[in-house]
């Protein structure tokens, strides 16, 4: 029988709906803190494999959460595929600002040699779960991996990406191809070291006009999903283009992914009617809400079960935990929706 | 006669739309950069009358735009409110970080005087125009306008503030409730002054779950626009919460705003069938089509003006030009615009 979380987002509604939350591994909780310090830099805990297993197992252990998520980051495509990175304390990460001359000397030859540390974790994570929980695996999508490379790290509005996009499509696609085809690469061996369940991140795909949008993350999205369909059909794939806000429909219907993720603006209610069923949708309370605790939590909790009453759900939050949260909050929220009384 | 824009964002369609740009005056131009360095701070740009009428009268002397917006700032209100405000070179805003006793601190009572050199640029602006180009009163939106001040200026995610929301409900009420008051005051001393139209500028709209969107957004507009409408009634109002994504058709219906401006990454077809006409739509080329201008910008132009046709729309773009902007391509898309042989 397949797992719960995995039911859920092959589109079999379920109630209470299975829960796992963005960025439940991280800094709101004292273990990761000290595995952080213990691993030195954010590279090296994403590339050992015994810490990233680490990092991935304790909010499981913690909160017997549905779902485990690989502990990774969106910067080790790139760093896979040779491209320089380092995270620069207080600052985030730092990456050589891309050229269109750096393209070519991206090296999908050194992907799967690489990125061996990660699949290791995938092992020791998947070895190390109960029968229950399912393991997520990871990638960040091939517009906000872009994003991180022109910009040469975060940026207020990625202007020097779009503007790109428009300048020099030949190149931006180009870009866009050897980053999908890597992406399939890494979810395939993500996949074959034992991921039950794979989810792409497109945390910026909400800075793009919709012609733009339809590019350069729902097209991708689709290549992705249909090169592990043919290879995996029964591995679920969950798309979150954050902040795609009226888009979120087109990127349902052309990427054909099992689930899609709420960012925390979404209205559930306009998103289970603009997204046609089974597609699964996951999310979306507010971060914020969580950190706060309390009536304020429970009332967006009631909302956003209510609207999606019927649905296949996958309870999560609509952004990465923040780290000042509480994990008693956590802990509270796992268990209202577990005690959810009201049958769907 | 009303002027162009002025019918069209009373609900009327015409061929070609009047045009003009967010940030239209600012740094891509030569002449504001000079003015800039004459002004030395940029609270000084904003308060002396002169060079703030210059600074908004440059863009239309350019370009015949058919709006000329005020130059002025978001955090002028809370300025004027005596909220201490400062600009850092090169990381923009600095402001106390708000904290619940500073609220009753605020004084609605100096707002007249304080403004009293804007409310003389409104006037100088006024003169300074000829008979066909509208004058648009600025406001930063209360909650745009308490995100800065709670945060202290910029933020990635604005946990601060949300979390504010959801913890100190009554205090947060309290101070949305006085930036309402003060913008309606500050907005109806500009149309006395002037003033043919005015926009709320809700920059971090996007950043809310969509119960916190409809309370902090949808209804502080409502109010704004109820107030001026009693006294106003011939004055429209645009109404521009940014990334609203999906929930643009439950601000328009909640606020009743004249107008709402689209941002870049709304689909202006999916956006006109989810706000009713007569609402007027404003928007939304892509800035970053703008700077790469060519091939790219005119598909983009094409693109929205085919969407919008038979529909009350105002040209605009979706943000912000970007300072990297070539003046040329600005002068090339209002030739675009105003030469659109297509009858709608």
């Amino acid at each position: 029988m397949a797992k719960h979380l995995v039911s859920v987002l092959r589109g079999t509604p379920s109630w209470p709906p299975p829960i796992w939350l963005m960025r439940q591994a991280g800094r709101y909780l004292p273990e990761y803190r000290a595995l952080r310090a213990r691993a030195g830099d954010f590279i090296a805990l994403c590339t050992t494999p015994a810490l990233a297993a680490e990092a991935t197992l304790q909010p499981v252990r913690r909160f017997a959460m549905d779902g485990a998520i690989l502990f990774s980051d969106i910067l080790i495509l790139p760093w896979a595929l040779g491209y320089g990175l380092r995270f620069a304390e207080g600052e985030g990460p730092v990456l050589p600002r891309l050229e269109a001359s750096d393209i070519a000397r991206l090296d999908p030859g050194r992907l799967e040699a690489a990125l061996s540390p990660v699949l290791e974790a995938v092992g020791l994570v998947r070895a190390g779960l109960d029968r229950d929980t399912a393991l997520i695996g990871f990638a960040g999508a091939p517009f906000t991996v872009a994003c991180y490379m022109i910009e040469g790290g975060g940026s207020k509005d990625h202007a020097r990406t779009r503007t790109m996009a428009y300048r020099q499509p030949l190149d931006f696609e180009r870009l866009m191809a050897v980053l999908t085809e890597a992406t399939i690469a890494s979810l395939s061996l993500q996949i074959a070291a034992g991921a039950e369940i794979v989810m792409l991140f497109d945390s910026w795909a909400g800075v793009l006009s919709p012609s733009l949008f339809r590019r350069f993350v729902a097209l991708p999205a689709a290549r992705i999903r249909a090169a592990l369909g043919e290879c995996f059909p029964e591995i679920p794939v969950i798309g979150f283009p954050r902040l795609a806000g009226g888009l979120l429909g087109m990127y349902a219907e052309i990427s054909g992914v099992d689930a899609v993720g709420m960012d925390t603006a979404a209205d559930p209610a306009l998103v289970a009617a603009e997204v046609a069923a089974p597609v699964a949708l996951q999310g979306n309370l507010d971060p914020a809400a969580l950190l706060a605790g309390g009536a304020a939590m429970t009332a967006e909790v009631a909302r956003i079960m209510g609207a999606l009453r019927g649905r296949a759900h996958v309870f999560n939050l609509g952004h990465g935990i923040l780290p000042e949260t509480p994990p008693t909050h956590v802990a509270e929220l796992v268990s209202l929706i577990r005690n959810s009384a009201d049958a769907a």
